[in-house]
């Protein structure tokens, strides 16, 4: 069976042509206008997809299974995207549009932080666990359960949003409207944030002179800074690691589970991130131990992949 | 068969005659001394036990299964009590010791909120939920999930510990050694402080004039000042829904529970304190909907039947 798996984020839509388990045989990634309309990004979707499969030399007579990781409340069933804030999209018919556009396409709809965790459990860090999450750290921060050998859909069919637990009800206000959410503290939004004040505060950082020379705030530079020796970072990443340690304290105290993956942009930093969340958690969690906190193997590359997997997942359930 | 279910709590222990579905034949319960040791407990649990089932004219030829729903940490596969901080059990054998007590008896272990879980999903007010938690509200707060039909007892078998879920980083000091633990916010022991408080600062409020006259300070007083229109007392309950409320909110976020039920004294509280919490989270939880707010059926029962419950589970896994 030929697989394409798509990515869609609310500025970028990436694909790839997979091969299960985990390998990815071919990417494309097109920045989003500011604004598209549905139609737009559909006709952009199909174009993409038909160029993989012809590039290598998928005849149309083929059948084609396609999986769509994106952001938002969907409605797998049907395959309509219920809301897509971030792409201003509400109860669009997703799939049937995809498969519009591509010969003999079946498409399948995955929330893309449950994409994310499919794909570490398939077939990455996650791979050898019953019970485990994904954490996707960006520029907001999202999910996935997997709970007793299967993804967790929630019990409704919502899904699951670690990012918005509650984890500082006096904190900054979320954008959804409540305050300390997990997002506002551990996101990349955050640290893209300190980073700035930062280097306000610290004209003489390492950070500072990163920021004067035109490179962007954010997670990335706070964790080089930091590496490099950089006082000002230190202080951000301590923050960090500790509202990030304490999310994963209450995720730990709620669903005890075997391990936790963390992904997203700022997943990638060093070891020196995880020996400080792991020191974190042995020290903080509720019981006698705490399950290793890892980094994901697939990065940016879970959600396309994660996306594959999800149409054999689909596939089974029917 | 013949049920006997046990609440092993940390200044009580209660016992009864189960017939499941729902039926509580005979209940005792006994306050415990300041200091139990081991062998005294299970001794005085024999007692109870023998005595319950020949007021019932069960002879001692019959078999008969026995369930305990106990605090802390236990190896259920054993029937061993691993840690019960507030009778400072270690590693105790109670299944085994349990059984030498009662003739014909099997011994089954549970965690209390998980019994409480069990017995409102077999019997109760989530009945007809497959996926929903039951909240304890005590001294301190537990709880119990059930999942997709089955109750969870953790990815590691450690269990769920929503009391240890933080809601405020920077919020008072938990037992557990972190700080804004659910527990902390949402606990009678929280309303008990806060009605001392408020006695004090508002001398003249129904609040102080109960407490003067000698009834104690806590939930139960807090909610019937607030019924009766005490200023005093509705600052505080205004203070505990918001508090309770953001709990319930994390909870939705990350489990996307069909239903959440309340225990423990609190719970018994009339339908203000559910048209509060109702309120509160259908306007501020993540989803488009929130799932409902429900008084448990069974209040402190639950746990002598959810333990009777876990015996027929604990079979059905063998």
């Amino acid at each position: 069976m030929i697989r394409l798996g798509f990515d869609l984020g609310g500025s970028h839509v990436a694909a790839g042509l997979i091969e299960l388990p985990d390998q990815v045989r071919a990417v494309r990634s097109v920045k989003l206008p500011g604004q598209i309309t549905f139609t737009e990004l559909v006709a952009r979707m199909g174009r993409m997809g038909r160029e993989l499969l012809g590039e290598r030399g998928c005849s149309s007579e083929n059948p084609v299974e396609i999986g769509v990781a994106a952001p938002g409340e969907m409605d797998r069933a049907t395959g309509v995207i219920r809301h897509a804030y971030n792409l201003d999209f509400h109860n669009v018919p997703l799939s049937r549009a995809l498969e519009a556009e591509i010969p003999r396409a079946t498409v399948f709809l995955i929330n893309d932080a449950d994409a994310a965790a499919l794909a570490e459990w398939k077939a990455g860090v996650l791979k050898n666990y019953q019970t485990a999450w994904l954490l996707t750290l960006g520029t907001g921060v999202g999910g996935g359960f997997i709970e007793k050998g299967r993804l967790f859909f929630g019990g409704r069919g919502f899904g699951v949003e670690p990012g918005h637990m509650i984890l500082d009800r006096q904190g900054p206000l979320c954008t959804c409207g409540n305050r300390g959410c997990i997002e506002t503290l551990c996101s990349g939004t955050w640290l893209t944030q300190a980073a700035e004040t930062a280097a306000i505060r610290y004209p003489h950082s390492r950070l500072a002179a990163e920021q004067k020379a035109g490179r962007p705030a954010g997670g990335k530079q706070v964790m080089e800074c930091y590496e490099a020796g950089d006082a000002a970072a230190a202080t951000i990443f301590e923050r960090y690691t500790e509202q990030l340690g304490d999310a994963l304290v209450s995720l730990i105290a709620l669903t005890d589970p075997e391990a936790i993956a963390l992904g997203g942009g700022i997943s990638q930093a060093g070891d020196f991130l995880y020996e400080a969340l792991n020191g974190y958690v042995q020290k903080y969690a509720f019981f006698e131990t705490a399950p290793p906190i890892l980094r994901s193997r697939f990065g940016n590359s879970g959600g396309i992949l994660g996306a594959a997997w999800a149409t054999l997942e689909e596939e089974a359930e029917k």
